[in-house]
């Protein structure tokens, strides 16, 4: 049987964590803050890296690898990046064990290989990477430089939850430099639209695109790009971001051009990033008390097949044939021909791990020509001719990517207020949660006291909104555009 | 004009140093032992990933991620193992900076934010995995366990090299669980043969398949199998190990498992491991005094296609048919469309970056509906038919790859010797160097006089060695098996 689930009336937050680790995605490990992406989880991940690696080379990016130590002293070069991640850094003081002396059988830190100079795990790689551009660009001919990295970042975080939230995580950052500001800008929306593009399109996760406000900008960056999407329970969640640097690595670090005019220049940089945070998100946005909800485009395994109530000649072959012609068409299926287990069990299994589409074969509707589909998504069940298969699963994939992203869009709408006012603005965050377009007078300290009193943080100043005349919830200031207020995580 | 690489002749080292960093392969860093893998560099890993990864995957296994510390207590658990790193572990021993009060703009390591215990940042995950497989092992039921992980790993090094011995360096570790001694030992013989076709069909590198002595297994294995190549300079280089770890992690972390007879038995262990060195391997088997010779099968770009002297609407409408014609042969072209620099200029880059096919067209030639094409193994230079090279390059470019293997091969063969006596053993290591196959009494303590004395190890017990009646060129015990010796990497 499938293991329980607490329901999300119940306890949001704890059906998270039961279906992450029930459903096969994520285990704790014995590091504080660090969890172990276990096999299903890390095939969601590998889907998701092959698709945005795509996007980036097809937007002319190349990969490279930077190292995992910052000295301490680059660390500290760019002021505000430094303060920013300066709380939770994980730093490598010692380079050698020695056998305690007290007990020949433990190992302790040999105080004699202390390091001169202090290294930090890398939380971001904006020092080490600008610190190492200043060797590669000497001219306008030089630019831009368009890199992107894979790789694990380590931020010490007091409260962890996984995938959400964990002391290392699994990311990309793209590093990139150019000769104008407007070349930089342009690339870091660039990216912006990149990520919409894939949160959209391929999780099935419908996104608010905006601006961070000072407040909630990346240290060290002049303008920060974020894409914000909605979980059930109308808490926001921050699913990538891509940041215009301005010149302020290249000041910190010295990197100078020379341009075709033959001038000494700072040069412009951006930097984007996306975790395996997006794990957590697609899983929030779609999943139920069942299990996971995967959308096709992301899933591991899109079709098991089961046979009803277990393998046998004549099921096997149509099973055979069957995957044939979907795997002919790039449709990543599996039969379950386990025999240990029951359908009704693999039934639940299946559902626990998010498989959208399941084909039961058995011996009495093969009689008849048909197998039974049932959909993940909306647990329809309908029968379908054989031969009609290879033709309908792949048009029900696309029709369950497309319910996914609608059903999610009007989950977002249905939980999203346009208020004018203090009291309404406090009843809907106090209340059933949710999306909050709001106007705002633009100050920093309104938006803490906002903070402060709601738990309510702007999410974005979104790039859409119209213009309109209207007056600050909180302080009656005029204001012309209304802003993204939420909850989040 | 291409920057100069110093003779393979005069200094060999230097050489190597020369090349991988002037074909843009890797860049020195900030940090003490650590490399940038430039995007060449990392190229020529991606594709090196995907090949390993797809043939990981063909036999069965998966992907996970552990995290990157181990705390102190696991990571001695093992006592072998951790005798064997504890050397050369860089150690996380605080988690926050603070500003330094005697000057604002420095940060210090806050005291306050000590560890209550340490964390290794991983050398190998052994350790960290096996205390998480004794939570996911219950019964022969849940075996086997195949998994593998891509990820960065660190050892401090004393002396380091680019790719050959780094800091950090990417590598994938297999962590495998099995419930007899047969299947691990299967296990890791099976992997020992995937990395073995990878070396010779993929890096066209022929390899010496044997198991290590005592002295140089793997720090806590039972068994390592390894690989060994000869490069242009007769030193050996150790390309890929797999080990049989017996129960010894098993043991340490107490993973037991239910038998099918109903007894609990500690699990099997296997793990095996190719990383970055790869590259550092591939360049030294191959290259030239001009630069880089990339094998076709891995190489980032396989044919560049140069306008001589520069585009025109001619030149361009032939390479870009061409170009068409190779892509969708899934073959890797480039068009150096560049206005800045001559064709002498970019055959000089092409060349060091070790593209295997340069297409040379040009207006005169193109007159007799013919192109230069030059291959980067040989400099050899042919005119081929315009109508005959989406023909003609696919199997140049299996001739190479074919030619690179005899090559390296041929070298080789030659600079292997079998010798039965001291004097001869010493003339050869001291002198041209090569691979010396000895007879060995098979103590460690020979071992080690000769490595003391000569500076050459046993790089294996070859798998495929006849057993035949001689004398320890050492010692003069009696011996059955000749062993392979070499001075390595």
């Amino acid at each position: 049987m499938a293991k329980v689930i607490t329901p999300r009336q119940e306890d949001y937050s704890q059906w998270y964590n039961d279906l992450v680790y029930r459903s096969g995605l994520a285990d704790q490990s014995a590091v504080r803050g660090c969890m172990v992406i276990k096999p299903h989880g890390y095939a969601l991940w590998e889907n998701m890296q092959a698709i945005l690696d795509k996007m980036f080379k097809d937007t002319g990016h190349v990969n490279a690898y930077f190292p995992l130590f910052v000295p301490k002293s680059l660390f500290e070069a760019e002021e505000k990046n430094a303060e920013g991640f300066a709380k939770e850094c994980a730093v490598v003081t010692h380079y050698r064990l020695k056998t305690d002396p007290n007990n020949k059988s433990k190992l302790i830190v040999d105080p004699e290989a202390k390091l001169e100079e202090e290294l930090i795990v890398r939380p971001t790689s904006e020092a080490i990477i600008w610190n190492t551009y200043r060797d590669w660009i000497k001219s306008y001919r030089d630019l831009p430089i368009l890199i992107n990295q894979w790789a694990n970042v380590v931020r010490w975080e007091m409260r962890t939850r996984p995938f959400l939230r964990t002391t290392e995580f699994l990311w990309q950052e793209g590093h990139t430099a150019h000769s104008t500001e407007n070349e930089a800008i342009e690339e870091a929306l660039k990216m912006h639209e990149v990520y919409t593009r894939f949160a959209e399109d391929y999780m099935a996760m419908p996104v608010i695109k905006g601006a961070k406000t000072a407040n909630e900008r990346f240290a060290g960056a002049v303008d920060t790009f974020t894409i914000e999407a909605m979980m059930q329970d109308g808490k926001a969640l921050q699913a990538g971001t891509s940041h215009y640097l301005g010149q302020n690595f290249a000041k910190a670090f010295n990197v100078k051009f020379l341009s075709d005019q033959n001038r000494e220049e700072f040069v412009y940089a951006t930097s984007w990033g996306v975790s395996t945070r997006l794990i957590g998100a697609l899983v929030m946005c779609h999943s139920d008390d069942d299990g996971l909800i995967l959308p096709p485009r992301l899933a591991p395994i899109q079709v098991v097949i089961v046979p009803i109530p277990k393998p046998s000649e004549q099921i096997d072959q149509v099973a055979k044939t069957l995957m044939d012609q979907l795997k002919s068409q790039n449709i990543r299926v599996n039969y379950d021909q386990d025999e240990k287990n029951r359908p009704g069990f693999k039934f639940a299994e299946h559902e626990l791990k998010g498989v959208p589409i399941r084909i039961g074969i058995g011996a009495r509707d093969l009689e008849q020509g048909l197998v039974e589909v049932a959909r993940r998504d909306t647990k329809e069940k309908i029968q379908i001719p054989v031969d009609k298969l290879s033709t309908e699963i792949p048009l029900m994939l696309e029709k369950i990517q497309i319910n996914l992203f609608d059903r999610a869009k009007n989950f977002r709408d249905q939980k999203t207020h346009f208020v004018d006012d203090r009291k309404s603005f406090e009843e809907i965050i106090n209340g059933p949660g949710g999306f909050v377009y709001a106007h705002w007078d633009g100050s920093s300290e309104t938006e803490n006291a906002i903070k402060e009193s709601t738990k309510a943080t702007i999410r974005c100043i979104p790039l859409d909104a119209p213009e309109e005349d209207g007056q600050c919830i909180w302080t009656g200031v005029k204001s012309k555009k209304r802003v993204l207020f939420a909850r989040a995580y």
